[in-house]
């Protein structure tokens, strides 16, 4: 199922993907080489560009076609590898997508800097719109995702986080943007009102359905198809919902020994394998899964109100890739 | 005559300026305590507001009168505000405006996401003056200076710099924002072609003249009016014109002796005077504020086109205080 939904999208998305490739490349444009390299060894390392692709039929669903939403996708790409930058040194992550983070290659205020870079041209293209309003969508995203990652650092380490809370993190650190990529589609396609808030509400479900099927691949996965160790965010002191939910629903027993596990500095593969065990008895993969699904069900459900289209048709295969996908 | 200056600028000023602090202060609008906390430390820690003055009366001397400018012009603090606190994080510096460096109060992390979200609240305003090309402005801004801050870095700790190499890295760190703020304050007034490029040369000229006398006081004020130790620049390995001067002025036995002086890492107050002597004595000094004055005049000289006006003699004025001023 999900590695034929992932060859139809892919049959349907290629030609607009070597486009996109090519404008990264091409609107890059720094002075400094050494600009060039870290934003490219994180622009370059195989992402899926799920942030242009959707934007790029956001825009196609409201009959826009003039070409230019290849350009105008990039700025949420730069957007995406900008805060990526500055949160691989927040994190201090030592994998992203797979290669050492860029913060270990190069010094951290160099990193700091380039993803400015990224965010200014980002907006030299968003200014290429003509669209005031994309400007107050980027800005919309940047006070959330700044704010969230520093709510986040905040409650790193605590033993408990709710359901609230984590869900309020996770809007901030991944809805607001695919939200922001969708709804400015509209506005360059100068959609209706009703349309425009269609397609940012599409985009925040997405965007939910997105995180959780991320964070239940940190403990479904291996770490040759996550490119990094599973477990990872638990141990940077990350709870994320399949581990909330299951200390929830855990006895004091459970709870008091998963809270030891998790208090380990350097715990051994057998541990963290008991743990996810533990995790799939007290539901919490199931439920993550649920919630998903549901977020997937909203976004198609936003996108009932367009005409049926190829972009319509595309943008419900994504929704349904997005928690189907095993990377 | 300095403090003649001052007293009359303040006097012209004291009005507007009411108005911009109580705009920085209702537009910053954070949803967490400690972002307000970060931003707030840096922007209401005593800065002179140079940049929303700038913007402000470029707009008037164009004719702008509709209140708004003083809205649009806190744009340019709140962006001066980020790169000072990504600079800072960069940097290492202890001290910023007589007061702890935010990072050193507060995790560098957080310091550089309150940095995002100001350039994120900038943007905000910048949308609302419904200009795309105040928002390319913004971005070339942006792209400057954290191109130039790498290109800082990556020099730093050289021995050598050349007088070329320095101009760049002011260009970059200030003067591209101040061009900025000027130019913005022309294109909101929907000013001609000519008379934009006048005040983005105007606020270009302002911005050198800005830097050079910032350096010079690095050499000649009092720790007292620096509100930090003199000498600052040269111990964290920048070489600022000053220094490069005298360096190149100087005999090989002296430039032994200056480059020994530079190498120590904690030199006592007797060696920083004794170079101090020794670069007034090569010229840096005298050197330094000649090539300030002409940035100066070149300032006032881009002005002469525009009519007789409150805005146009306090600029003029602003232009004289720029390498007058003692802090």
């Amino acid at each position: 199922m999900s590695s034929d939904i992932k060859a139809r999208i892919i049959k349907q998305v290629a030609p607009d993907l070597a486009l996109v490739e090519k404008a990264l490349e091409e609107n890059l444009d720094p002075n400094l080489d050494l600009v060039r390299k870290i934003a490219s060894h994180l622009l370059f390392s195989g992402g899926k560009r799920l942030r242009p692709l959707l934007m790029i039929h956001s825009a196609r669903i409201c009959g826009y076609d003039t070409g230019f939403e290849i350009l105008f996708s990039i700025i949420f790409e730069y957007l995406h590898a900008a805060t990526l930058l500055h949160d691989d040194v927040v994190d201090e992550a030592d994998m992203r997508r797979g290669k050492r983070a860029a913060h270990t290659k190069w010094p951290a205020p160099q990193v700091v800097l380039t993803g400015d870079f990224l965010l200014a041209r980002a907006l030299a293209i968003a200014a290429k719109t003509c669209e005031p309003r994309v400007i107050s969508v980027i800005a919309k995203i940047t006070q959330a995702m700044s704010q969230g990652e520093i709510d986040q650092l905040e409650q790193k380490g605590k033993k408990d986080l709710s359901e609230t809370q984590y869900l309020e993190i996770i809007e901030g650190k991944t809805a607001v943007l695919i939200q922001g990529a969708c709804q400015s589609g509209g506005i360059i396609a100068k959609a209706s009102p009703k349309k425009e808030a269609a397609l940012a509400s599409c985009g925040y479900h997405l965007g939910m359905a997105f995180q959780m099927a991320d964070d239940l691949l940190d403990y479904t996965a291996t770490a040759q198809e996550l490119g990094k160790n599973p477990g990872a965010d638990m141990r940077e002191g990350k709870l994320t919902l399949p581990l909330i939910h299951s200390l929830a629903q855990a006895n004091d027993a459970d709870r008091e020994w998963m809270h030891g596990v998790m208090a380990e500095t350097d715990f051994e593969q057998d541990r963290f394998e008991a743990l996810r065990e533990k995790m799939f008895g007290l539901g919490g993969i199931a439920y993550t899964q649920t919630r998903a699904q549901h977020h997937v069900t909203q976004a198609k459900a936003s996108l009932e109100i367009f005409e049926d289209s190829d972009s319509k048709a595309l943008l419900q295969l994504i929704a349904d890739y997005s928690i189907e996908r095993k990377v």
